[in-house]
């Protein structure tokens, strides 16, 4: 009588799991460092040493019944404060204790925002390619995730889809910018149409449309691209953060939600939050890293490498000849493979022990995705392998 | 459009939320070293030194990568290994690393183990009195929680009602020892014949009976008392641990679910945790603190303070007349108050600047819980408050 449907869940096939597996036993065989492994979604750069020293300094000094004490459940209030007023001086909008639920990185968050503005039955809309995870997170609230089909060209909005999808039932729309798998960074235009077609949807359908708004790679923005702040665009926006991406704490399991104060709900969203935590048996992210983040929110770790590499690989893969969208930010790239079956790409590339996923699990398919928060000399030796890989293959060049 | 379910949650009063609020606004007041406050379950020991010094090592030396990075969903592979290797030794059942599942502290492990091993509509039975959060963590499974009515003679377990209570409906059974609010142990001949009760049970309706024990306070047990190892006793069990207390560290959210080896699908179900979290956001608790109890698994903090709490106010409550069963653990009592109605008696020790708890919270009218983990020095001098109130209030003496 154990439940099925988490047992079902098990048999399905994760192939991003099947991939670093193999990547793991091809390492034993000719070492890992030979392995050119661009399956995950892994942070390669140290937590700033501030945060590690601000996290010394409390054990040192601070009293361990404070330091280590239960956190309310909507967070520690002055982490709650610092978060707010980070957010105030960095993006304009009054942000303040009351609307900030402190959780368990971003999928703690997105857990709680959307068991916040859906109910059994109702419809999310996101939008292809997207990070496969979105379908347990809604799943378990008991709506139903639906994916609104790429704008392969630039991989901004396919607003004909969504004007289509954007039904009755949909009660909340999640985007993710900068993207993963994308890499793309949502324009400030494409912004203001969608907050145009959810304001006129809304006014429409009678009821309320929530953006969720998932930002864990909000820090990482290469140069001369512009991340327009996602909540100025549209009031009833729940932002979702992490810093595992932009703190390297990615284990520490530490996030926000933010929402809009301008959403008429913003502190009643927030407390149900609270309540929601009380059913998953969430219950807060550690208090050590709770104030360790709140003591360092104006500083990241050093996420130069992720541009160095993008600049790498994106002029390699433009000269083989992939079509392929520039990213303006997070540590990926989803080029089009060089044959309709991305999979069949992908497991053709392994042969020359270069691991990349395939964009079938992104919704995506006939494109891949290359993770490159690796180091950039692994990135360099890589590509003599890209080119063989392509030329023996494909007859490239 | 935001979900009416968790605003509903909002609404209802919480007794032990405007306790406290009531003990702060009064501390204000008069000082809060004058406001007797038996109302909170928080720790009042620090954590034990080797505990900050293990996180201080770690920061200094260990590679911030591998001490910040992502934990595979079931917990650090090492730290499952650890834990299980403590348990075998402890208690002698041969749990390994496939049995263990890495928690945020008792309530994430008590909401994963119960989504295990039941569907929506299921019944799950837990005593009476029991902790009042019992009753969202089994809601947002979509199973229904009953309370068997307590056997008030010895707060072990009424068994004719669980008989009678033990239908074919009943997925799983809930258990709390030592227990939280009455500060019992159950004994060996309790457990002997809860899980002669299963097992016919188990028979009889063809299908298996899970038994979920809720063990944050297995270390604090008081001299001459013998506390049996659950799981010893019943191969279905789901043991749902917590270093909140036996470490002082609640705010840093760590625990575990561990699955009896001899439950047949012991490992499939810790992996069935690792779906659960996925849907939940739940994703691991921190990885430092993961690794820090790892490397504690052996020690406590200095937990004496209870018991010697515990004899003091225990030998007023009989000398005052009270009606109460000593506690074998834990640091709470549960003794009948001096009028039916547990409510207006704890209102009316509040004038005397005595904040308990009523039983009715925890499904036992009647009765009330005072949460004995504050200074020794205070319980003493709560004495004085204990008389007059009786004494004006009940004419006791």
């Amino acid at each position: 009588m154990i439940a099925g449907h988490y047992e079902k869940m098990l048999q399905e096939k994760s192939v991003i799991r099947e991939l670093s597996e193999f990547a793991a036993a091809r390492g034993r065989e000719i070492g890992y460092e030979n392995v050119f492994d661009y399956s995950l979604g892994n942070p390669s750069v140290p937590v700033p040493d501030a945060v590690t020293e601000t996290m010394i300094r409390m054990l040192r000094e601070t009293d361990p019944m404070a330091l280590h004490g239960y956190s309310p459940s909507l967070g520690i209030p002055s982490v709650r404060q610092r978060v707010a007023a980070s957010l105030r001086q960095r993006f304009g909008l009054p942000y303040e204790e009351e609307d900030i639920f402190m959780t368990s990185g971003a999928a703690g968050a997105l857990a709680h925002a959307l068991r916040a503005v859906t109910v059994p039955g109702d419809e999310v809309l996101t939008f292809a390619p997207c990070f496969s995870e979105y379908f347990p997170y809604v799943n378990g609230t008991g709506a139903v995730l639906k994916l609104v089909p790429a704008d392969t060209e630039t991989f901004q909005i396919h607003f004909e889809a969504l004007e289509e999808m954007l039904t009755e039932k949909v009660s909340a729309v999640l985007i993710n910018t900068p993207n993963n798998p994308s890499g793309v960074v949502y324009s400030a235009e494409t912004l203001i149409n969608l907050a145009a077609v959810l304001n006129k949807k809304a006014d429409a359908y009678g009821h309320d449309i929530y953006l969720i708004s998932d930002e864990p790679y909000r820090e990482i923005v290469f140069s001369g691209v512009e991340a327009p702040f996602v909540s100025s665009y549209y009031d009833n926006t729940l932002l979702c953060y992490s810093f595992s991406k932009s703190l390297s704490f990615p284990g520490e399991r530490i996030g926000y939600v933010a929402v809009n104060p301008a959403c008429a709900d913003a502190a009643k969203i927030i407390q149900m939050c609270g309540q929601i935590s009380r059913e998953t048996g969430h219950n807060c992210p550690a208090s050590i890293i709770q104030l360790a983040v709140a003591e360092n929110l104006g500083i990241t770790a050093d996420l130069s490498v992720y541009e160095t590499n993008k600049n790498i690989i994106y002029d390699e893969l433009k000269t083989l000849g992939f079509p392929c969208t520039e990213p303006g930010g997070t540590f990926y790239i989803f080029p089009k493979a060089l044959e309709e079956d991305a999979r069949a790409f992908c497991e053709k590339a392994r042969k020359y022990d270069l691991i990349m996923v395939p964009g079938d699990g992104f919704g995506c398919p006939g494109y891949f995705r290359m993770a490159y928060c690796i180091d950039t000399e692994k990135v360099r030796r890589s590509l003599p392998a890209l080119r063989r890989f392509v030329r023996e293959v494909y007859g490239v060049k």
